[in-house]
């Protein structure tokens, strides 16, 4: 598993040097010695003597980016000015904004969108509250809530800083499912007070999406959220992951000719995704699973079980397991990870059925390293985007709240969330489906209103909708 | 001051009727005939027989919208199909929407955008949390709170209802300073609550703009969130309605060549408008007066003092007034109202001293007839478009917020609302500056920027800019 150099670590280097013919080469030349990747290359002014130029690299990480940087200024006649990171100008003053819906040119636009004219539609909706899901952004909007404990791969950095995060997510909303999302930063981590400050600004929300909030608190936060509120609320780390994954297992089963219910599979991880693909796998079929911790695997004679692991231990894993994971992945059909780099080698691997299919989701460096699992497995799928069977959550959260949204739904359940899983996994056709082609990409055109599509029946059909 | 149709009462009638030579004129006179105005009319299908028109229609209220479809209908053959309330129509889904600031298109665009090039930024502003203000929305982002307990002169409608009037302000941000307002209606109406969820919800929004929260819970919430935040909070039912009426009151003296420090000022309402006018007009420098509410003139004398009133009654009406409003106006240069409507005539103002100036600022109603104050007095504005001298808080917040955001201040206070009440008033050029003419138009171009830079300067002097 090599680390390549990525888009993501992407500087611009603006540098002024001498004119000669070979100018051009040696920045070239320089950059790929040091293992760089040149993507653009811009000469912004050019005299008889000195002329410059603004080369865009793609680097592996940031100590990379600098020797790359030192590898240009080393040249001879060469001056470096300024180097930017483009990922962070691009973050510069946030990456979403508000647009008007309505012109706002001249008094009578005014008049209509504002007062006078908006006092009439305050009127109506106070008349008849059920009017705010039709004459409100609550028709389109999501609050991406978090408490900045648990952001990505970086741990609990708190709510300011999470906020890149959110604002990618609503960016997300809108390019893949045309939703409305603001992101909601809380400063407390306090589950009372998180459940209270969400309840209170429901209102103008036609759904609320929890993200990057640690377990086992994001649990309790969900359910009471539910029990209180009459708009759906969905913590896409966890059911977002979920789907996906019950999607892309669908698929690889399909491709190795099992079924759901007749697999033994062995998971790593009981946290926040761990648990909730366990409880999707089950409600879609799947009867024997070991779920296995840091500690483990999850079994009735453990102690210290906190609530969320009692439920697992009393679910799962009949046989009583109680070793490791090294043990429990032996004769599975099925792993998934969703825990901590480096956990399985080749050896383990080997030990798992015939046709075994592999899900190595930890990011970034998955539970075990891609390229030894598809020595043994049939199916190989990761969380990176440089493997085939990426599992990304992004081929879920926007179309499962675009579904929503369109029922006006009150809540959202397992049965939704199966029937997302189907159509997402029913994008990839027969003559597509491959070990290599278990998921589609992110980008593929009309998946989410697929996805949409799927929910939103199934909330009108069990009476959840509100249109 | 009449009544006249009015674009916010706009419907569109979707008819069909005969297609001979005067079936257009037919439609007209109707509408005319009973006082509607046809403002568009466009046939959308002919055939040999029968036309079908849609024709928009401003009326006076809705009961006069009702008129006119009737008198359309009975036409001899007219059909009409449809009638639509543009007003309505304009605000289905609601009026705001979310863009996104980058692109979207590829991988490696998501790669910057969101994982895993953002967690960079997210580490950078772990590291540096002053750089949110920087790397994310908190640089140009307002909400926009509200209970729904005061809204526009519907009262205690609700958050939900309140939505449509929240979602106009945040339109009317972007519109005239480019800034990005979410609205955020709350569903308690306790202060503490209130207090507390603002708090909770603030690390993502560089500024607070507290709407339609009624007196006197208004003053406790911005007093107590302006003590807690490290960005600005400004309750605009207060602070907006004072920095314009400072505006025009400033010209308005220029005008008939009076000083602020030498007027007398009689007020009626002691509410949230009212208690931030007489502030802020003391701190320009007024010195005599007179605060009247629903019990007459406010005076230390006076039981059940409110908070509120309380510092009223001790910092206003020296000579002990104990009377009611006609009363307080007798001899007084300056009469403003943020009360109810008909509450002076014409013998009343009347008593006023020469050169007298009215800002009858009841909405939608005045604290008298303008066309009668006009009479007495040799300046007149009120809160209705349809007469000179608008006093408009949109005039106001957008240029306040900018100057606030780009500052990146920590707060918002009396220096900087004098200093864009100058900034407003001197839009107005001695050339221009008349009776009828003491304040711009909202859609005065470069009027928000104006603003904004005397609020930033302040903000920067003051030492209260984070740049």
């Amino acid at each position: 598993m090599a680390t390549l150099p990525s888009v993501s670590y992407s500087i611009t280097v603006r540098l002024e040097l001498d004119g000669h013919g070979s100018a051009v080469g040696s920045l070239t030349n320089a950059v790929e010695h040091v293992g760089g990747v040149i993507t653009a290359l811009d000469v912004t002014s050019a005299g008889h003597e000195r002329i410059r130029i603004d080369v865009t690299c793609a680097a592996r990480d940031t100590d990379h980016a600098k020797a790359i940087v030192d590898a240009l200024g080393a040249i001879e006649g060469v001056t470096v000015h300024k180097v930017s990171d483009r990922t962070f100008l691009m973050h510069l003053g946030g990456k979403i904004e508000i647009k008007s819906k309505v012109p706002l040119r001249n008094r009578d636009e005014l008049s209509m969108a504002y007062t006078p004219g908006v006092a009439r539609v305050s009127s109506a909706i106070a008349a008849n509250p059920d009017d705010a899901r039709r004459l409100t952004i609550k028709r389109n909007s999501v609050a991406v809530v978090t408490d900045g404990s648990a952001v990505l791969g970086l741990g609990n950095i708190g709510p300011e800083a999470s906020m890149p995060v959110m604002e990618g997510k609503a960016a997300l909303f809108k390019r893949f499912a045309d939703i409305d999302a603001w992101p909601i930063a809380l400063d407390t981590q306090d589950v009372d007070e998180i459940v209270r400050t969400v309840q209170v600004i429901a209102p103008g929300f036609g759904g609320i999406n929890l993200e990057d909030i640690s377990a086992p608190r994001c649990f309790e936060v969900e359910a009471r959220l539910r029990e209180l509120l009459d708009i759906p609320v969905f913590h896409d780390d966890q059911h977002g992951t979920a789907i996906v994954v019950l999607a892309a297992l669908k698929n690889a089963l399909r491709v190795v000719g099992k079924e759901l219910g007749e697999v033994r599979v062995a998971m790593s991880g009981a946290g926040a995704a761990g648990t909730a693909i366990l409880k999707l796998l089950m409600h879609a079929g799947a009867k024997d699973v070991i779920v296995c911790d840091v500690h483990g695997a999850v079994h009735p004679g453990r102690d210290n079980l906190d609530h969320n692991l009692e439920w697992i231990a009393a679910n799962t894993n009949p046989g009583g397991y109680a070793g490791d994971l090294g043990g429990a992945v032996r004769g599975a059909d099925v792993f998934i990870g969703v825990s901590a780099p480096n956990l399985l080698d080749g050896d383990d691997v080997a030990e798992m059925n015939d046709d075994a299919i592999i899900f190595a989701l930890a990011n970034p460096d998955p539970e075990i390293d891609p390229d030894i699992a598809q020595l043994h497995a049939a199916v190989v799928a990761t969380g990176r985007s440089d493997y085939p069977n990426q599992i990304n959550n992004v081929l879920v959260f926007p179309g499962v709240f675009r579904g929503l949204l369109d029922a006006q739904s009150r809540t959202v359940n397992s049965d939704m969330m199966v029937a997302a899983a189907d159509a997402l996994a029913s994008v990839v056709t027969d003559d597509e489906l491959g070990p290599h082609y278990i998921i589609p990409s992110v980008f593929h055109a009309g998946l989410s209103q697929r996805v949409a599509e799927a929910v939103r029946e199934v909330a009108v059909r069990e009476g959840q909708a509100q249109i």
